[in-house]
């Protein structure tokens, strides 16, 4: 498809479809690169843009939740057609403003242009929304049953925080926004300021593609905000029924405590980090150390380790074995070009954590080259630490993550050892184990630790790659995220912005399609105890 | 089944296999219909016996998380037969602690060995817990994809606070109880002081089922205790990762915020009350005054007005038939015989609550006799109010719940006026409309604002009797639960206390029953994109 000459950076929010720019403050984006501001600057939405925005959503609502699952589904293909249509001038902006190299948003698109068609399939087809039908029995004793019908409804607007590391998949048309939308929610993104330019051209594709599929006005919109008032204000809003958010612990906990504390609180998922414990079991290590030291590297140093999926933190038994394995992915990592980081809030983060291990005695570096605050570029080199479980055990600041291309090894001498390692862990999105049928029966305790620690549980790969499917559960208990019951990828998060509502003797024209007589649309559902699939 | 002669009330807490009274404080339950002690005390656990039983908790979690689900579906059956074996000392106990007549309890006890059964049959089924398949493609380029699986599993050791007004349904085994065990959590109940003896003999029979049938110890305690002490430790403790509780809105409000300022948050379910507005539309008043006045009068009056769907606040249009239906409904309210209410705590409130409106110049008191805060039973008398639409806006103390046989008949003079009204409330549990075909074309934009403020919309019927069904929804927006995401009667509300895990690539021998090739169990579940019933 052709570009569409009509889409330009203005700067200016998106308010349902119209723009304003009303602010007297604004922040430009700067390219990581070079360390260079580039135009035009993006201004900081008003307290009357944020009104406006959050009025409109609450009005598009009325309709837009009443809107068909195929029309949602319209929808959600049409904005996956106007990022693709965005063409070249997407992948150029996001290039510039996160350093990420152009195959890396290639990809990125098409994750989030797929993301959306998934989504616009799960809208279309309907059982998602887990319909549920008991029928009356009038002539009951002692008391007649009522019929009783329930399925998930969209829940109101949702605020979505974009993400600076994924400047596409998590951010203006990424995940939250999609199964928002495709839930029946109207979606209010607030951008991320390190790549506003990348976020004005997703939102104008979303605003083009609404009102190409006749969606209401409001349905979507994009607030720019250097602070974090923009954000407060959206999330303490009255009209703002859920939060999505990924970024950091502290950005996260802000925003479940300004939802708790309203008068009427509401759900925050936020995703807020991991260090993603790798454990490597002895029979592995013994047959395929070349493999998972290649893979491994390649995990950790991937988008400059900038995933919150990436590997942190590597257990290793003491052992011969385990020293030879760690000089193998000393040098690999040793070996790897520093590479631009994706801002220099981020490459300050990492170079502290970086400097933290460092400056402990108690901790071996291996690879630390030039962790500096400030150069030009935002550059990010690889880092290698290694430690004693003991050691690991005392000091609480070892098991912190540290965002960026820099892994902990900890060295374990038995089982137990590896036990009570494993067991001081906090909730984290993802443990992978390393282990041959041996090393499972010899460590089954290990499995069972992180059933009860973690969201995904990795055998014999590794934990970055987040498959969009059916599946997936990008999630885990807290402080991995503000809500583990949930997943932020893959179609089970469109759950998170519904909540169940039940129609007891509703007349048949009255209920969704999903729950009349005769199954319009062909859905699973559990009707009277039993699953149908027409 | 003859009573089991073991089973006394000693008013000790039961610690998993064990039982405790350490403590110094102790409280005696009260029969409310004539306010006098009935033996034994209760003794209040101590701080060290709140530590035993999440201990307990924490460890049984590790077995009884792994138990299939037809293990579960056994342990749930046998309490139901161990609480029918109790027979008529349950009854009996029950009926002198809550002064609730035989028939109620001897219907709510058949309420709670049927939910546990059908908790039984769900967990044993298996497909609750969502399982999704979604299979490898070794050779998809750019890059393979994995193997992922993904189920609901129990999210750890929970915590259920028993309900005044139901000894049975909402208490002890109640259905916050049958939901966690069924979803593989060990749970430790807080008993409530106005039925303590019912709660002893019921957490006896729990204990007896859970040694029958193979539990592991501490899957299963209850603890007494007069104050919020109790309570609170038992939120705050680290082993707990979930609670349920039916009360106060000032209860459950001060149990979500100490769950959401422990170092883990986690989730509470509180249902916190309703005023449940019921709506009578024009044409259906004109045809079935009779009988919607009948209805009513029994829904408002059942269980003394003690249940959470208790109808409080009728719309009624100002009208000839209004008038006429308000006469109707005031002279069988004002015949309905004061009854016993449960405690004491209830009944003022009530008094309060009823006065609160008596001494009100703007309301119109029909029926409000005798409502006294200090006689020795605990009567309660029916109460009717009217109020002008107008009215009813300005004040917004006349929309607060009043617990027990009152209502408040609120007056519209046109449909832009009842919009206003319907607008203006908070999140409840239920709205109903009684309306014809015709009322429901011209009255339309009523089914939508209740879509967006109630869990359960019921149509030309009554709030009260909440049947126990897959598709019941027994929630709501906030302030009527803390999370209206959910319910706490049916078996949606399995999914309460779980949340997702992936596996990724893992072995066979690893993976639950239900997400293993071939499907074991025959459980519905989602492969590769398509619903899959065996």
């Amino acid at each position: 498809m052709p570009v569409d000459e009509a889409i330009q950076i203005k700067g200016n929010s998106i308010l349902g479809f119209s723009e304003a720019a009303g602010g007297t403050e604004s922040v430009k984006a700067i390219d990581p690169s070079t360390g260079n501001e580039i135009e035009p600057p993006f201004i900081s939405a008003t307290s009357a843009e944020v009104e406006t925005a959050a009025a409109l959503a609450q009005t598009a609502f009325l309709s837009y939740s009443k809107k068909s699952g195929a029309q949602r589904a319209e929808f959600l293909n049409e904005i996956a057609s106007q990022i693709e249509a965005l063409g070249d001038t997407l992948t150029q902006r996001a290039v510039q403003e996160t350093g990420l190299p152009e195959a890396r948003i290639k990809g990125e698109t098409g994750r989030t242009t797929g993301q959306l068609r998934l989504f616009a399939n799960v809208a279309a087809e309907g059982s998602w929304a887990q319909p549920r039908i008991d029928t009356a029995i009038p002539d009951r004793a002692p008391l007649p049953k009522p019929d009783i019908r329930s399925m998930q409804r969209p829940v109101g607007p949702v605020v979505v925080f974009a993400a600076s590391n994924f400047p596409l998949a998590f951010s203006t048309a990424g995940g939250d926004t999609a199964s928002a939308l495709a839930a029946g929610c109207p979606v209010i993104v607030k951008a991320h300021s390190s790549h506003s330019g990348t976020a004005e051209l997703v939102a104008r594709a979303i605003q083009k593609a609404a009102q190409q599929t006749e969606m209401p006005d409001g349905v979507f919109s994009l607030l720019f905000g250097g602070g974090r008032s923009v954000g407060s204000a959206l999330v303490s809003h009255p009209a703002i029924k859920a939060v999505g958010f990924t970024g950091s612990t502290a950005g996260g906990t802000a925003l479940m405590r300004i939802a708790s504390e309203r008068s009427e609180p509401i759900p925050v998922y936020a995703e807020m980090g991991s260090v993603n414990p790798v454990i490597l079991l002895p029979q592995a290590l013994a047959n395929r150390a070349d493999t998972i030291a290649s893979g491994l590297h390649v995990s950790a140093t991937m988008g400059v380790g900038q995933f919150c999926t990436n590997p942190g933190i590597v257990f290793i038994k003491k052992s011969p074995e385990g020293d030879a394995f760690i000089e193998d992915f000393v040098h690999k990592m040793k070996e790897t070009a520093a590479q631009v980081m994706l801002n220099a809030t981020i490459r300050n983060a990492y170079c502290d954590g970086v400097n933290h291990l460092k400056n402990n005695s108690r901790v071996t570096t291996h690879v630390a080259n030039a962790q500096k605050r400030s150069d030009g570029a935002c550059l990010g080199t690889t880092a290698v630490f290694e430690v004693n479980g003991s050691t690991f055990l005392d000091d609480e600041s070892l098991s912190h993550e540290i965002f960026g291309p820099g892994t902990t090894l900890v060295r374990w001498t038995d089982k137990s050892e590896l036990i009570r390692l494993l067991e001081n862990f906090v909730g984290q999105l993802t443990g992978t184990l390393h282990a041959t049928d041996e090393d499972i029966s010899e460590y089954s305790e290990v499995v069972s630790i992180l059933e009860r620690k973690v969201g995904r549980i990795v055998y014999n790969s590794f934990p970055t790659g987040v498959e969009v499917c059916h599946s997936m559960v990008h999630g885990g208990p807290f402080p991995a995220t503000s809500d583990g019951r949930s997943t932020s990828v893959g179609t089970h998060a469109i759950t998170r912005f519904t909540r169940l509502i039940a129609y007891q003797d509703s007349p048949q024209s009255l209920l969704p399609q999903e729950l009349k007589d005769g199954n319009p649309l062909g859905v699973s559902r559990l009707e009277d105890g039993a699953f149908q699939n027409p």
